[in-house]
């Protein structure tokens, strides 16, 4: 064992996992969509990490803009203007068109969601918080009881008043329901919200959180009008309408955000990962203009050390700058196309991809035991045997770095990418699947 | 109104404030002790900061640490073995002195509070945590529910099983107690904890946080024997002792760690600020080694994109060698004696000063209508008129910047301040303590 690798593990908690049960690669290098275990290995970096890498490893333009604010001035407390927190929140608020936006800046995204349950709160003066069963949202604990599936667990009992919905997901509804169109997936999933609503009283509800595409627990695409409908159900109920963009931010689904996408606008978006691709940590809340407005006689009880540090905004301010002049829309859009008819095409082709989904950047393809049964390739939350990781395994070997999540495998390049190296990534993935419809026969 | 402080008005939410009802100053340079106004008025930082910057503004190891590593490798995902993370994990480790610790990373204090909370339950199998009434422990909803002051109540109806104690705090205890010495304080204290224990039942208690030295609820320090006595308690008991330096780390009181003036070996350590001087976001739990070991076969429930990130760990390296290479533990023994002199003086002439306490380069000053009744200048958790944030205000049209909380002054210049600009900036309070002594008459 190398000596990073072994001072890693005698001195390092390594995140989700039994200690002894990893084996955690050095990483030696990294440019572009590249990165080099310390063996000279090669990886295509396919999850951009945790899908926050949205321009690759080793950016010149982000590098520059860590080392002139280091230089100018690293930190400064949150109760100041400082030049670089006002343009940063300026650019976000003018990237998300939310007119009479502000942001609220925190280190991540738990903590950006964090704070979105509280202002939902302050601004309705009701107490019930929505969210779908298969989501993430983070790990603290507000976060945590957001979040759906099971990491929440470790959180229990928890906070009461956090309530869990059924999101569209057409492929694992009821079978039952016998969908025989996209607007069939709508309206069943609006209705099965609404007598929830009802149920839960509305006059309890402060808000309902989304993943505004669902990002590790599966690239869940909501159906034509559902948001449209949904915004229509806050809005008849004055419940406070919350995207969290996290992953789904800067880009990655081919728009600014993902919620640009789907006609409606949001009360809160959270973000975090995309805003500095990770260089330095940044999250936040974009307020719109009416929750924003409560707070400038009401205190906001929100706050924290490195609220809008300004290593974080400067490197927000270089990644959106970033974004435009290597038109980073136009390759998602074009890459995105690619990547979707190689998806589509393994969904034909392979007999353990149940179903791929895909939107710019961000798809996944879930494993089944049959095409037929739809069964999961793995049990929910009872992977006993090690399948995914075994399988995640396989690919890693070929060069091809990315990770799972129950039965699914993440594909979520930096959005940088060419066509060239998506092409030869995928190729490797093909070839895995190969295996998998082999192991599954 | 300057253009970047318009635009941060306008754009950005600041934290804990009505946003109409401040006034953010625009920070244009800082360096060493000072910072300064875009009108050029320099500022003494006699907060540092938040009391993060503990090596002042503008230190250029710590600069050209955060360069390199940016052109080296800015983030890696925290799967990861890298030269740098585990670097930092095995510094934090030795200089905590608890051999076989191990580290788990955060990004700041809270979230590293939410995690010790998580690990406490993990390792009793219990679920009630204890902390102090007077306490801080960040605003996520875990860190909220360890929040012992009002701070707390906006994320109330809270997690079951968290209840509060009362910390050791002589000059506030019940005027009954009337004790004749230290080690009285001690033993009621010690004696309250432990039938509170006997209450809530010791099996159900997996955990009790301290501040190891109070921070902004007013630098209160334990007595003598009280944490051997509450180890001995936690042993007894089988309670995870839970230390928060993420004010008191880093030589704020003059050891590296608080915990190491107190004969203690807690079982968790949570840590932040001091860590990195909080040029680049980074906190953490130091796990011992009895608890650590448990999640070398049990999956650690513990996980965030930025846990560990590069450019923290990098920063933490070069801020562990920074302390010892200036032998920072030195000028905070020399400068804490002289501040503690200064302060000491104040108690005696000043008659609106009720106590002051200071450990190292922690210190506050409790203001009081009379020192004899020791009625606080403002009640509890309500300054309607506002009076501390005015004399916080006469402080700084002096050019003494730091912050208030109840009816106290804190006072936590950087670790590097010399004894000239230590005794300089003591002088503009003096003279604003004359000012308040006037408005108490």
């Amino acid at each position: 064992m190398s000596k990073i690798k072994e001072q890693g593990m005698k001195y390092n908690l390594y995140s989700w996992s039994a200690q002894k049960k990893i084996n955690p690669m050095v990483v030696s290098k990294a440019e572009g969509v590249y990165f080099w275990d310390e063996d000279g290995k090669k990886y295509y970096d396919m999850s951009s990490q945790l899908v926050n890498s949205n321009l690759g490893h080793g950016h010149k333009k982000l590098i520059q803009a860590i080392k002139d604010q280091a230089e100018k001035m690293a930190f400064m407390g949150p109760g100041y203007s400082v030049d670089v927190r006002s343009e940063a929140a300026q650019k976000i608020v003018e990237l998300s068109g939310l007119e009479g936006a502000k942001v609220f800046f925190t280190n991540a995204g738990a903590e950006a969601n964090e704070n979105a349950i509280k202002m939902a709160k302050a601004y309705t003066g009701k107490w019930k918080i929505f969210s779908a069963y298969r989501s993430y949202h983070g790990a603290t604990f507000g976060a945590s009881m957001l979040t759906g599936e099971p990491r929440r667990f470790i959180a229990e009992p928890g906070v009461p008043g956090f309530i869990k919905y059924d999101g569209p997901y057409a492929y694992r509804a009821p079978k039952a329901c016998n969908f025989k169109s996209e607007e069939d997936v709508t309206a069943f999933y609006l209705e099965l919200l609404e007598n929830q609503f009802l149920y839960e009283g509305p006059d309890q509800i402060a808000g309902i959180f989304f993943e505004t595409v669902v990002g590790s627990n599966g690239i869940l695409i909501p159906p034509k009008g559902y948001y449209e409908g949904v915004r229509a159900l806050c809005d008849k109920y004055n419940i406070v309408m919350i995207c969290d963009e996290v992953m789904a931010g800067f880009y990655r689904t081919g728009t600014a955000f993902a919620f640009h996408q789907f006609n409606v606008k949001p009360d809160l978006v959270t973000f975090a990962k995309g805003a500095t691709c990770g260089y330095v940590p940044l999250g936040g809340v974009i307020v719109s203009e009416k929750i924003a407005k409560i707070f400038d006689e009401k205190k906001m009880y929100s706050g924290l050390t490195y609220s809008a540090h300004p290593m974080g905004c400067a490197t927000t301010i270089a990644t959106l700058d970033a974004y435009k002049e290597e038109n980073i829309a136009d390759n998602v859009a074009q890459q995105g196309k690619v990547l979707a008819e190689i998806l589509d095409d393994f969904e034909k082709k392979h007999a353990c991809v149940g179903q791929v989904r895909h939107i710019g950047l961000f798809s996944c393809v879930e494993l089944v035991k049959s095409k037929e049964t739809r069964e999961p390739i793995v049990p929910f939350n009872n992977d006993a045997e090690g399948l995914m990781p075994k399988i995640v395994g396989m690919l890693k070997v070929e060069g091809f770095s990315t990770y799972s999540h129950e039965n699914m495998i993440l594909v979520a390049p930096p959005l940088n990418i060419t066509e060239t190296e998506l092409r030869d990534a995928m190729k490797i993935m093909d070839k895995v699947l190969d295996s998998v419809d082999n192991m599954i026969k």
